[in-house]
């Protein structure tokens, strides 16, 4: 839940319900970073973890992210805000492996990409685990063929970024089917991600091969979450959600609003060039509170998030999960 | 499994088995049906259900199909067929639902649309109980408000058609979070589909909320069912699946060939007319063994499907789905 959501507070009360809680270390500076890894040291014992983007080639020829630029003058004119430098950068790769391996993390998930054999078995020599998002059967032998401790597989329900290694990839699979395409290939721990939003969904995925269940949106309600105010009045709302390229050039699953509709189709593929591009413009229409004018990352069960402390959500999750599974037990049970 | 995998002895396998078969309606005379019928009950007094298509007002302008149907021409003379007369058509709607009422069968379900409450009235008139499928909550809604008795709640992994009432609604929502969104709206049995080809699938849609599984795609290489020989030798293969209204002008996710890539971008919303434009060419292409130029209908895990007798694939499942929720509901218990 890089660019907002996540926090250090929602991973500490994550960590105190039993859960893993995670840092995003995509869009921050390293020190911004390290300075969060210490806050929750501060706080817990408890284990952790940190993702951070795999930066990869450039994907959109300059010209086409210029000319999305051009496009986005009126809106930017019309928030006066500016647009931002569309430049091509790694998200301070090496240096912030540098920190989670001196930091010793417990977890590091990666997203857009798979990590060379070398980098993990840096990271192994930390004794920290590395996952590895992926998105179908391929993405999963190559992160397996380099060693990963875990992958997280993610459906095509989850929102944000699609997080396998390449954005041409499109929508991607459902998530039950993914998980057993992946689990008859692959013989390592899956996480499950994608619109899971409550225990019965925990429990479902559990069935269908995951060793735990990772969630992102059923946790942006909590007092916790970073989740911007104006998005926080929507999310429970029946709106419906959509992958678009028009906030970052990278697909991205968000409820659809007046930005998404109006710039979707003329977006490239051109990440994290046009994250940049746009980022002042949506910082601005946050500050504003104007939720037709910046992301509204969300997963298809978004409206099933509910506004608790982000402790009694994992409990929740957990508990709903263990009466679901009794109940299809038993009920499979009956002659 | 409309237009080829649906048979009598598929239903009826299904039902030795103790699950609920069903005989495919659509795009059949009513005759047809008519012997399909006879020929389950001659062999088996196991309950089985029939599926209707709801017909629905003429999706696109006809110069739309007719260019269509132009881009196609060469198609055709590649093929050495002669294009279909797209015309407007309901499928035989009133005699389909005289045939069903008149034979009592246990279940009718419907795709493509909601049957009005005056319909279903008739049909629980004669005990016959009535599920209708849909893909979002106002569809369930809808459904609930007509009197349906039960929800078939069609994910974004499902093969074959959308099976909602709008073919302007897109892909869909994927099944585990859309169970849980109906789930809380819709107080009916739902019956979930969609990608679901293993009893680990069965055991996860049951924990998301389902009553009942529905399986299409997994039973397509059973010796049982009419899935064209070419499809059968691909269905095993990683083969990626999209959503297409090249085949019939009406969105369904099929393998990807030949036929999709060429003709996907040009093709309109313009469902029976399309169905029946391309018929001729299809019916040519499977008859000569081309997979690359008839519709490879499949949900998203295609690869599971195995190839059992149809009783045995159904055995699986639920002693697979009996196993795993009670594998899953032990680990939760553990303190």
């Amino acid at each position: 839940m890089a660019g907002g959501p996540s926090t250090p507070e929602l991973a500490i009360a994550v960590g105190r319900a039993g859960g893993l809680g995670f840092l995003a270390a995509g869009y921050k500076s390293t020190p911004a970073v390290a300075a969060e890894i210490a806050a929750v040291r501060a706080a817990t014992a408890a284990p952790f973890g940190v993702n951070l983007f795999v930066p990869g080639p450039p994907a959109a020829h300059a010209d086409l992210v210029a000319a999305y630029g051009g496009r986005l003058e009126a809106e930017a004119r019309r928030q006066g805000a500016r647009l931002g430098q569309p430049r091509q950068d790694d998200d301070e790769w090496e240096a912030k492996l540098d920190l989670v391996t001196r930091e010793r993390v417990a977890v590091v998930s990666f997203t857009f990409g798979c990590p060379t054999h070398e980098t993990i078995t840096r990271l192994h020599e930390g004794d920290i685990a590395v996952w590895v998002t992926v998105t179908n059967v391929r993405e999963a032998a190559q992160a397996r063929d380099a060693r990963a401790d875990a992958l997280v597989v993610q459906g095509s329900e989850a929102g944000g970024h699609r997080g396998g290694f390449n954005d041409a990839e499109g929508g991607g699979t459902g998530l039950i089917a993914l998980l057993r395409l992946v689990a008859r290939s692959v013989e390592l721990p899956l996480v499950a991600t994608g619109g899971i939003a409550d225990g019965a969904a925990v429990a479902a995925v559990l069935c269908a091969g995951a060793s735990a269940a990772q969630v992102g949106t059923a946790l942006m309600l909590a007092p916790e979450a970073g989740t911007p105010t104006a998005q926080r009045a929507l999310l429970p709302e029946p709106i419906p959600t959509r992958l678009t390229r028009a906030f970052t050039g990278r697909l991205a699953r968000g409820m659809v609003n007046r930005f998404m509709v109006e710039h979707d189709r003329a977006a490239p593929s051109g990440y994290p060039a046009i994250h940049h591009l746009t980022g002042p413009l949506r910082a601005a229409a946050r500050a504003r509170g104007d939720a037709d004018a910046f992301n509204l990352w969300a997963g298809e069960a978004h409206e099933l998030a509910q506004p608790q402390p982000a402790e009694a959500i994992v409990r929740r999750l957990g508990a709903d999960a263990r009466r679901v599974a009794a109940e299809v037990a038993t009920r499979l049970q009956r002659p």
